[in-house]
């Protein structure tokens, strides 16, 4: 039988409302938000966020790395703290919905308690991460991160944007250098509810992705060194081909996606061809390599071919390759009581629902090496994102916030079922 | 047995002088020569050789397109004149034997009849065309293909630099817009001295290269359209790759040209990728395409199998393929009797010689459309030209030299062997 808890409902029209007064925030003309990590703007972005928490009743903390914890009491005032939560920073051409929904939904769900005047029996709060993106500062995810402890506040803090300003100056200049300790805050669990950014929901006709990790990712820089020469007498045999090789190295890596299919990921997205010149023989290319899986051991083994195909085409073309990882994140598994949660309430709730693992980065996945933690997404049209025509369903975006909404109140308990 | 005048020799020190002379006008720092066509540096170095052709006893004429003539009387003063010359402008990083090494070998030629007192029967001369690299202006062989009919000399006198300034506006700032009626000139036959640009005779271990003819050619821009996607979260076979698809095509390039071995040339020398961003599948990619090849029938086969290959993968990764040509030199076969001459020379004067086929374009492309036309290449070190670090041996330049003499010494006839 239905408890009343479970028979709660978010408002989505409410929802819808927030997000839609929200995006003009950094409002770009063609639909999309430009809203990047301690500008003016994200100060506007946050003091709105932060009044509407406090007029849902919540206490509002702020730590060293501007990271905005709104907790809402629970019976058990001295118990961790249910949070849900995501980022308000956006892409330089960004959307209306990545990270800024997750915060909305969280919003909403303490919003719908209030109505209904349910006290849950641990808090329950949201948590807003400082320079998800990494737009203009990296490390992206950066307040998440300095967190969970993945680099200390020093480092970010110290970190420059394009116009050699520190995340700590900025950070002050917006008002919001906390004083709460950073990562003492213990939490009960963590929550995000986000768009999926991929095409796989929309694809598979799902409300719901339960997701269940992340993919781990190696970030490779690639530079190949051959010789620049004239494209009319060099003969095809006498040549040194960077752009050959760089462009055999393309293949090498969607093929050994492939074998590691499905879960699998290479992506070649930058190249820079020197002197790109239409009648000389590119002399240097360099490139990016992303590779990812959800499983480590998998990783390693895309990352031994991926060097044993670079030191075969350079062997090959006569040309240097010099790989180098930039970045690695490990494959991250969400807490299978958490995951748990969500699958059950989409159930409960009879929306259409699978399991997924998350292809790209978010602060879940640093706040997760400390809390249990777990995510929602919800289909975005035609899998866009980290584009002004990001877009999503208003009736998606509401099925998402329920699941967080039950997620959330089987986490904290009901203190005072009537 | 020989005869005297084929007993003459060219001073090659005095051709290595003025070529070093000659390279400290726009002298760049690394060694090498910038003197794009039709600036003040043009003009000083017109200035200059065109004195040391009134040295040498020579009527200078410049027709509309600013080509200089310089010729030097024959026994049959009305009879068409033996030219050899070559260009004087460079490329933006260019080096000092590109162009100038035609025009002061041609010098030296005169130089050397000068010296010996040779009459010949025709008059000879030296050519020096204008624009010949189309660094600053397009199109490249200005001056030589106007000469030659192959466009308007109004079309050429209307085109534009990239600070506005035309073609014909130049060529009047620096005084070198002449009155000589364009192409009206007929000339006997046209010889040009040439580094070779290429890596072939050096390999070989030849001295000369009689050139028989030039490689067609055909340019093509080639643009991808796919869609942008997150690197993470798109599934492998959900992806349009426009980077994919011209990595693809790169090897298309490599390989057709392989097909039509070993004087088929396949190159992409420019690429353009976006939105360029390491976890962004390119949804958009712009990439030129060089095809070249001595015999216009494989060259016809190498666009259809180029075509094919476009549309094979377009229709397999699901992008669109734009290919357009935009430029079409025919392939050129240079005249029997002026080759001929080529090589007896290099013959007789012990010269270590292999017919070559030039792969880059040149005046003497052109020219050949309307006047006899050989040329003689000579190597470069490790292939290299269009750069400052472009170079040739004295040695070589001298037996080059030679080459020239004997050529248009056996074309103009001796009017007084003593």
């Amino acid at each position: 039988m239905e408890t009343r808890a479970q028979a709660l409902r978010i408002d989505g029209a409410r929802l819808w409302q927030s997000l839609m007064e929200f995006a003009q925030i950094g409002a770009t003309d063609k639909g999309g938000v430009r809203r990047l990590a301690l500008t003016a703007l994200d100060r506007e972005a946050r003091d709105v966020v932060c009044g509407w928490l406090r007029d849902g009743g919540t206490s509002i903390e702020i730590d060293g790395a501007g990271n905005i914890f709104a907790t809402r009491r629970g019976r058990d005032a001295g118990a961790p703290t249910v949070f849900a939560g995501s980022h308000i920073d956006t892409q330089p051409s960004g959307g209306k919905f990545d990270g800024n929904y997750g915060v909305l939904a969280a919003l909403e769900v303490l919003r719908t308690l209030n109505d209904a005047k349910v006290t849950t029996e641990k808090p329950v709060g949201v948590a807003i991460w400082t320079n998800e993106e990494g737009s203009r500062f990296i490390p992206v995810m950066g307040g998440s991160g300095a967190f969970a402890g993945v680099f200390a506040i020093d480092y970010l803090l110290e970190q420059r944007d394009a116009d050699d300003i520190t995340f700590g100056d900025a950070l002050r200049a917006i008002g919001y250098a906390g004083d709460a300790p950073l990562g003492a805050r213990k939490l009960d669990a963590y929550f995000e509810a986000h768009i999926e950014q991929g095409p796989i929901l929309e694809r598979e006709l799902k409300t719901i992705g339960v997701v269940t990790g992340a993919l781990g990712q190696r970030w490779y820089d690639c530079a190949w060194t051959g010789q620049d020469a004239h494209a009319g007498p060099t003969p095809m045999g006498a040549r040194h081909d960077a752009l050959r090789a760089a462009s055999r190295m393309v293949e090498a890596v969607n093929a050994l996606a492939l074998r590691h299919a499905p879960d699998g990921r290479g992506t070649v997205g930058f190249m820079q061809v020197k002197p790109n010149s239409r009648n000389v023989i590119p002399g240097r290319v360099v490139m990016s390599i992303d590779l990812r899986h959800p499983d480590d051991a998998h990783l390693g083994a895309m990352d031994s071919e991926l060097r044993d195909a670079g030191s075969a085409i350079a062997r090959e073309l006569g040309v240097d390759c010099d790989l180098k990882q930039v970045v690695q994140f490990p494959a991250c598994r969400f807490n299978g009581d958490c995951v748990a949660l969500v699958r059950s309430a989409a159930q409960s709730l009879g929306y259409a629902h699978c399991d997924i693992v998350s292809g790209a980065g978010h602060d879940a996945i640093y706040v997760s090496r400390v809390t249990p933690t777990a995510m929602i997404f919800v289909p975005c049209k035609d899998g866009i994102s980290h584009n002004e025509i990001e877009d999503a369903k208003p009736q998606d975006l509401e099925a998402g916030c329920n699941v967080l909404l039950q997620a959330v109140l089987a986490r904290a308990g009901v203190a005072t079922p009537r």
